[in-house]
């Protein structure tokens, strides 16, 4: 087979690029930074959307939809949260053919909308805690753009609760990041995250603490999956929202958001990649079987069809490929390209056999197996690779993770991958110095890898990293 | 039970607003026209997407994802396209803090910008059909908005599909409108629809031809629910949407565009509520069954959530409501109002007797039930109620659908309900005269009912409302 794609190591962002295209996975938009995601890259997010809607729904949370457009006087009320975003905003001015009194801006997020009916619907400590989610587009203004990584629109969910005690936020706070967000990414995802504490410095505007998955791409860079931010009392002052206690007195609500993108399909790529393009976890894939008659004649459609209805009947998400007027080959490097976890070759000279050929994508793989062990064979093969892929990820990020003592070592570890040091020794200084090489601080931990409350705890592990 | 809801036969439209705000479905945005839809009404988008999302998927359509600003220029490039819709437009003029160079427009639909990239992704006649959908929000200006009914920002499906042939095309766009929307519309949400042909007048901006899907509210008015568009050649040649042939040649595509939206909820709120508020058909019901604790105390908890379990367990989607610090009386209007289909009443005298209530929505009846019976009362009850309300809403329409003579007795007659003209004996002409009195021409059929072709079809009926 011809080489389709750059080499990793030869050039990874051209590599990245590569595979998006290559894969039919997102092209980008007329206007600037902006997306266009095809149904290859889009299958991806709809299993994300489906593995996250019912971990969300298992909380309680229960899904809404709030307006695009939101009054440029909302975003205000938070002082911290306008001066973060305002730079990013996208604003509408005229409508109906008329300016508009106020300027609207597409919602970069929404705190502030959501922020403002809470509190309307917020009375009595009955109604709380108040667990709301949505799924959205959102559009943040960015010079340097990359498809699934970094765009002006993205697809989202985002998550709002308000509850009556700081420790009912506190928790759920971490609920969303432990048994939501890195469960998800971890079992479905088959990729290893590190949960912590984000920096000061790297706090989402308006929270009170920003905890964080963070993964480990195949290049050693770190991308940030998903955010679960503790907002304290900033939004529920900012928009009144209080309510009345079982002691008959009024109380400010604690609140909390939550988010993951489509940022989650380029971090699939990066982790799991390799150059042969994109391999799909197959718990995730929305083609874990890829059955592909080799030729026309002899029975081989005929066999390839009641192969896949036969794996269909398994509950295996299998797809028939029978375009026998596209050439085989391009089409067993259209499917590697594409990552589906496992191929089955129709052809006639095995079929002659009672045969067809089992492709693995992870292991590589080619095996003949006979036509009546197929279902099985597949089936092992799914279960096995999804934790081989787990297994692999992890591997890749211990043997890429050094424990250094000062922040020097750690920008220079940082050139492969994670560098661990001391939070006291680091510091913020040692946070700006890094910064200015290119290297920030990903996550705050204790020694033991668990999340710490506040940034005030002691003895935490600073991880390190380049960032996507 | 005191009384809510403003009467329906007293005032319609102040009842359907009612509903809408007493049941929790939706409220008015910050920004004009646009809407916040609460998790009581977004669950019953939910069950419309999954269910829509199943019969789009069957006919081999996949989703994917376009871009929310359209460049102007784009617009323009269909004259009818841009001058329908123009003065719709929201308008982005500014972003990262800069007056754009080019100002682009929320989309109000995605024809143009899905043209664009359809024309690349089109070469051969291998590459067709090209079968696209989206799942996502759009904006129009609206001067009158109602909730749900006509907003500014609603969300949708809009599939835009290209084809070799005009009879490919044309067969696509009429099993859209029988196999994904009538069937959905008829099955799940038990709403009898006229299937037929705009006239001219009501085409959608750009298309040859548009099919629908009219449904009778319960004053007697039209609501559209979907619609599916031929649009020929129209924006194949704005796009330069060309093939290869078979036959060595270039040709011009042939493109359809369908969609339906959270319109569809008010329709269903307008077609099955009554004087007690919504009543959802149990097949989409995100709530089939809702079992209440009457009060604490005497295994009345415990019972209510062995009920509830075993609901689950069944295959019912249950809900468990188990909230005795608020009054059982309150909670019961609440279920009534959300118009779950069956509620389980448990309390301790009932209970005594190893009995639970069942009330059922649609019948209005209360049957006390031995707790082992429940699980089959309870199913055969949904199975019978989606039933029931598809019946109740066909007499409904039948009763006040009228064949009428002349244009001055279909004006008349629409006070009321339908009235059905032949088009002949109506024409261009008559639909002016009706318009003018607020009744229009809903759609055109054969006098079997059935879908003409084209508008050159001889013998055709056109039935006139008012409506939505």
């Amino acid at each position: 087979m011809a080489k389709v794609l750059t080499p990793q190591n030869e050039d990874f962002p051209r590599w990245y690029q590569d595979v998006v295209t290559k894969a039919e996975m997102a092209e980008n938009g007329p206007v600037k930074g902006q997306q266009v995601i095809r149904p290859t890259g889009y299958a991806l997010w709809e299993r994300m959307v489906s593995g996250m809607d019912d971990r969300i729904k298992a909380t309680g949370t229960e899904n809404a939809s709030f307006p695009l457009l939101i009054p440029h006087s909302y975003l205000q009320k938070e002082a911290n949260h306008v001066e973060g975003f305002a730079p990013e905003f996208w604003t509408v001015t005229q409508a109906g053919g008329k300016e508009l009194e106020e300027p609207v801006v597409v919602r970069p997020t929404s705190e502030t909308v959501i922020g403002e009916y809470m509190a309307k619907w917020v009375q009595s400590y009955r109604d709380l805690p108040l667990l709301l989610n949505q799924w959205a587009n959102v559009m943040r203004y960015e010079m340097r753009t990359r498809l699934f990584l970094r765009t002006s629109e993205f697809l989202w969910q985002e998550g709002h609760t308000a509850h009556a005690t700081y420790e009912d936020a506190h928790e759920f706070t971490l609920r969303i990041l432990h048994e939501v967000y890195a469960d998800f990414m971890e079992r479905d995802l088959a990729m290893p995250v590190l949960r912590g504490l984000k920096t000061v410095e790297e706090r989402f505007a308006g929270a009170l603490n920003t905890f964080t998955c963070e993964a480990m791409m195949r290049d050693g860079k770190s991308l940030q999956m998903g955010t679960s931010h503790e907002l304290g009392q900033n939004f529920s002052k900012a928009f009144d929202m209080q309510y009345l206690g079982s002691d008959g007195q009024q109380h400010l609500c604690w609140t909390t958001s939550w988010g993951t993108s489509t940022r989650m399909v380029g971090g699939l790529i990066m982790a799991h990649g390799d150059d042969k393009g994109l391999r799909v976890p197959p718990r995730l894939a929305p083609v874990q079987a890829y059955v592909m008659s080799v030729k026309d004649g002899e029975g081989v459609s005929e066999a390839a069809r009641a192969l896949h209805d036969e794996l269909i009947g398994s509950g295996v998400r299998s797809r028939l490929n029978d375009r026998t007027d596209v050439a085989f080959g391009r089409r067993a490097v259209d499917a590697e390209l594409k990552g589906y976890p496992v191929r089955i070759e129709v052809g006639p000279r095995d079929l002659a056999e009672g045969k067809a050929v089992v492709v693995r994508r992870v292991e590589g793989t080619k095996t003949p197996v006979a036509l009546e062990s197929v279902v099985k064979v597949v089936t092992e093969a799914l279960e096995a690779d999804q934790q081989a892929m787990f297994d692999e990820a992890l591997r890749f990020r211990a043997d890429r993770t050094v424990a250094v003592k000062t922040v020097d070592e750690a920008i220079e570890a940082a050139a492969t991958g994670f560098a661990q040091l001391p939070w006291d020794v680091c510091g913020v200084e040692g946070e700006a110095k890094a910064a200015a090489k290119g290297v920030t601080v990903r996550c705050l931990q204790r020694a033991d890898g668990s999340v710490p409350d506040t940034d005030q705890e002691p003895d935490m592990v600073a991880t390190l990293a380049r960032a996507y």
